[in-house]
């Protein structure tokens, strides 16, 4: 390893989200300490990434200090509140080593205001991961305008050891890339629902069964470009009275009433009830490590 | 044959997304009758659904009355005007069968602004298609006012037939649910380009590699029950804040300056070139047809 790459790396947290970087880091052959406030919860980490990679590339420890002694890279994923993460963060922020990065899986808090205060600041970003990472390549890198550009390079090229997707979000921003362009659209869903225009499994239908297939391949701008016979600029022109009419009558998305998110969160426990939702995650787990594989094999085919 | 079900399907205009509908209907063993304005291109249509289906499915005819004649279901599908499709419509209003209904594939525009004077408009709707419709099963059906009952049962009875999946968006909304959603996304998307964020590229991996792939199995609603132990109500508390945080810090979409366009549309156009858009467009046929055998083949393997 050159320098300070120790092929060690500290999860902090190990929920969902926590547990499969985990996964992710030992299945590529890093060196995973787990630490969990609640101790039982890293114990059975470790054991799901043990019985899957072997017990040697993974242990669960009982503090954030012993997680981090030697570790080249934290990714902290403890619950998305802002004050708990800075009350970890002003813990742990002596116990980073040297050439070290301490990266944190928040959705959407920015970089800045979750490491400011503390001494290693220039080795602190976001790396905001898709859940469940270990299956779904995309990672944000969002810096703060203190982090240092090294950081930001040895994290980008750590993550894509790993085998994923990083991108770099320039300038900070609520929310990064992906919740924000999700989130938009999740805001017009609810307008939709909420407006009586749809119901929530139609809603679903429509990404389903109609937006995601062709996304899967091409983003929103590829497809644009595909869908006109000039182009983005042809598609852009084509379109441009019926953008601007969707635009003119989208309203700002805004928080639903408890009412609508009990309702639609009943009509979704119909199907999938909460008492058993690890179920239902193994499934859309296994459901997207089959779209991988299958993915995986097209793009070779696309390649070869 | 029931009552008015002849098993002729009309389509007029034979553009990318007309000549998909042509397919889709011969794959579906309807009789199709051809139409465009530009002759040519009603026979590139018939021809490639002759070599797909047989040449006894498929006819190009010279008029809109002939390929009308006895037709159960007409699809209108010419280029995104308004008032192209008005006068077209006024022009054919007094040859749709009884019993018969007209649906037009428009994008974006609602059913009672484009056959509010017709003396047929109880049989006429709006029956907007994912391009490309024999590829993508989405359809999204939406009805004026003055529409009858019977048009809609009868267009989504057609649709469910011929193997898509329709669904009814109630009430008339510019955009549908489709277009809506996706140009909500879009407009953030191009906030993201427009500010620096990220670029074109960054965007649509956000999409291929980040949002898609979930979708593709699981809507957003349901995404969000399955993204925490809570469920969908979890969801909504747990990133409550977050999201209001983007929410309030998203910026009205707004039309894409020329020069933008331009741009964008050049980085495009240097891996997929105007000139050969339709190699393009074949590749992303190609592969959606691809990830439709496997999709289907997944669900055979869920249901068994």
């Amino acid at each position: 390893m050159d320098g300070g790459m120790t092929g060690i790396v500290a999860c902090l947290g190990t929920g969902n989200v926590g547990s499969s970087w985990a996964r992710l880091f030992a299945r590529a052959g890093y060196d995973v300490r787990v630490w969990d406030a609640r101790a039982e919860q890293a114990e059975a980490c470790a054991a799901m990434v043990a019985e899957l990679y072997g017990s040697g590339l993974v242990r669960a420890v009982a503090s954030p200090a012993e997680a981090m002694a030697g570790a080249e890279h934290v990714q902290e994923s403890i619950s998305e509140q802002p004050e708990a993460k800075r009350v970890l963060f002003a813990e742990i922020a002596l116990l980073l080593e040297a050439d070290a990065v301490l990266a944190s899986s928040t959705s959407a808090i920015p970089a800045s205001q979750l490491f400011d205060d503390l001494t290693c600041r220039e080795q602190c970003l976001v790396a905001h991961p898709v859940n469940p990472p270990h299956l779904i390549p995309l990672v944000e890198l969002s810096a703060a305008p203190f982090t240092a550009r090294k950081t930001v390079a040895q994290t980008f090229a750590l993550m894509e050891a790993v085998g994923q997707k990083p991108i770099e979000i320039r300038g900070e921003i609520p929310g990064f890339a992906l919740n924000r362009l999700q989130w938009a659209l999740l805001g017009e869903a609810l307008h939709l629902v909420e407006g009586g225009y749809c119901t929530l499994e139609e809603v679903d239908l429509v990404l389903t069964h109609g937006l995601a297939p062709r996304w899967v391949g091409h983003g929103p701008f590829a497809n644009g470009h595909l869908n006109s016979i000039g182009g983005l600029a042809g598609y852009f022109s084509d379109l441009r009275h019926a953008m601007e009419c969707v635009w003119s009558t989208l309203e700002p998305p805004r928080a639903p009433s408890p009412e609508l998110v009990e309702r639609l969160h009943q009509s979704l426990a119909q199907t999938m009830p909460v008492a058993h939702i690890e179920d239902h995650h193994a499934a859309r787990a296994d459901a997207l490590a089959r779209l991988n594989a299958y993915l995986a094999d097209r793009r070779r085919t696309e390649q070869a």
